[in-house]
């Protein structure tokens, strides 16, 4: 059997303000060397190597993040790294990618990747994921991967899938999608979680380059218009026209402007140790601990101190008598926040934004 | 009336570790800015300023902080800085500074102060210090201060009084001391507390330098032998005389070795705002709060924070949903600790000790 032509595209832009202060505007969370030895990036590519050589990633990023990116992957050729002219959401940054694998090889298959997930259990991954590289090239499908549920989150979209009806693909089970669901209130997120028809949207997405244009053209029309034109501006390789054909495109997430419409989507259980890294307190979870639950970057001295994160890796950090808190020393500022309350750092840099002594600090 | 000739002579020496880690072992609490807009030692020798002039103040540290006292002092003759060859605890070095005052002037008044106490109300501490030394200039006795208990402290020694035979001395009462106490347990502390005959000992002792001698040859005849050495080696201006009355004398402190054996001590309430900032969390109450308790040095941004003491002069710190915290970023260390715990940083430093790794931050 011929190797199979898999893109990895890894959606390498987006600003988060949850890892504040060692994240900052211009480096988000899948810049820092927070869940393993390197950047969350730089781990996301080295992860799928098995199964797409080098060569056949690419980033989409904005020009600020893609000089950052590039400067992390210096292995990359200059080609891999895909520059949004425009933030302008997923669903055009993803067109742009796939139009590049399609104008090359409309066989391939496109493996859609965040830069910024942890994925624990790498050899179960690349199992699940090189089953949905097959399915996508078998059939006339997109294929996605569900989190199967561990608690009732608020903060994931969900995918709905009949569960009674899957079947097996390269030895991994697929589902049909039924229903892609954005963030449920909680009531719907206990519902969701009871019935065992939900799984979290991983973000993750595989699709062969010529079954997405059959697929937008069939499915999402009003797409059309944005992908011949960044078709045309890859064919002439003109910045201005990418840059109108960004700006005239839908500013829609991928999963809103194309998966929801689509029909024949197949679901896989994503059972690999995947996290988000959401917040800090995630690294709780992720870091080895010590006997009394606390995890460090940087030498640490704890006396009487449990389920304590510290990053400072710089100085030494003396704890005495303090439970559950997240330290974390980031060259001009410390933030120390109760690891219960570690969704309000993104507050902290809504305040500091909005103030002009402070603004810096973001 | 003649101006009475007054010297004050500050212990600038000790070395605590209560303060790590802005406090070191070579830069104990009477150098720090904690209490104060200056180090506590020039905040203490600027107070008695209007009662000793500069040229009468003295100051008694090893050969380290006496070089460090000179720089924050830079207006004091050089003279005033006395150097103790060897650390004997107080005893001797108090011999050393008196014997330089008797030599002087055996009718001058000395008043022995801390370096590192705050006083908040500075004319009140004024008035009864001069009281203090009126007592001495015109009696044969020593005086002290005793500080009326807030709480049933076990970290101070208490000095008993006779309650009903006080009498006023310029405008002061001054009341016989019965008996110095050394630091009670938690039974014997609330007992003192609830019996109102007991003070805190402060630690400042006034005395006229002829009075201290008589006093020293008729209590404490076994210090008279090392009492003559240190005169001795004043006299032949010899440092290795000296060095070896040092280490010919014993290793007492003042109350042990003399003011627990003389009669005539009188003692006055000392009611001017003392503290002897034992600790970070002592400062919660020196320094000005905001609205939820909190106290800072540094640029800080609050969210949800309660009762958190932070000192992080160079760079911005972050609360998020923390309470009764103290936090302090000390160049190459940071602590953070529970308020309630601060008596514990001195097992944080006596670990760094402990290790070869860990030494250089204490």
């Amino acid at each position: 059997m011929k190797e199979r032509d898999v893109r990895a595209v890894v959606l390498a832009g987006g600003r988060g303000t949850r890892f504040w202060p060692l994240g900052r505007e211009a480096k988000p969370k899948q810049f820092l060397r927070i869940a393993g030895r390197d950047p969350m990036l730089v781990e996301t590519v080295r992860r799928v190597r098995p199964l797409v050589p080098a060569r056949r990633v690419m980033l989409v990023a904005d020009a600020a993040q893609a000089r950052l990116a590039r400067k992390l992957l210096p292995h990359l050729p200059r080609e891999s790294f895909l520059v949004e002219p425009l933030a302008r959401n997923t669903a055009p940054s993803l067109m742009l990618a796939t139009a590049r694998v399609w104008l090359d090889n409309p066989e391939a298959v496109v493996a859609v990747l965040p830069a910024d997930h942890l994925i624990r259990d790498e050899a179960r991954f690349l199992r699940t994921l090189r089953a949905g590289v097959e399915a996508a090239a078998r059939e006339r499908v997109f294929v996605t991967f569900g989190i199967p549920p561990t608690c009732p989150a608020t903060g994931y979209g969900y995918i709905r899938h009949d569960r009674r009806s899957g079947r097996k693909i390269a030895g991994t089970t697929f589902y049909p999608v039924q229903a892609f669901k954005e963030k449920p209130n909680v009531a719907e997120a206990d519902e969701y979680l009871a019935s065992g028809d939900y799984t979290w949207n991983s973000g993750m997405f595989v699709w062969r380059a010529g079954v997405f244009v059959e697929k937008l053209e069939r499915f999402a029309p009003e797409l059309k218009r944005a992908w011949t034109a960044i078709v045309s501006a890859l064919r002439s390789r003109s910045a201005a026209e990418l840059r109108s054909a960004f700006s005239h495109a839908p500013a829609l997430s991928i999963d809103y402007a194309l998966m929801e419409k689509v029909e024949e989507v197949l679901v896989a259980d994503g059972v690999f140790g995947w996290s988000d890294v959401g917040a800090w307190s995630t690294l709780l979870e992720i870091w080895p601990r010590d006997r009394e639950g606390n995890a460090f970057r940087g030498d640490t001295l704890a006396l009487n101190a449990k389920g304590c994160l510290v990053w400072n890796p710089g100085r030494l950090t003396a704890l005495v008598g303090v439970r559950n808190l997240i330290i974390v020393e980031a060259g001009d500022a410390l933030l120390v926040c109760d690891a219960t309350f570690d969704q309000q750092v993104k507050d902290i840099v809504a305040a500091l934004k909005r103030s002009k002594k402070y603004k810096k600090y973001t």
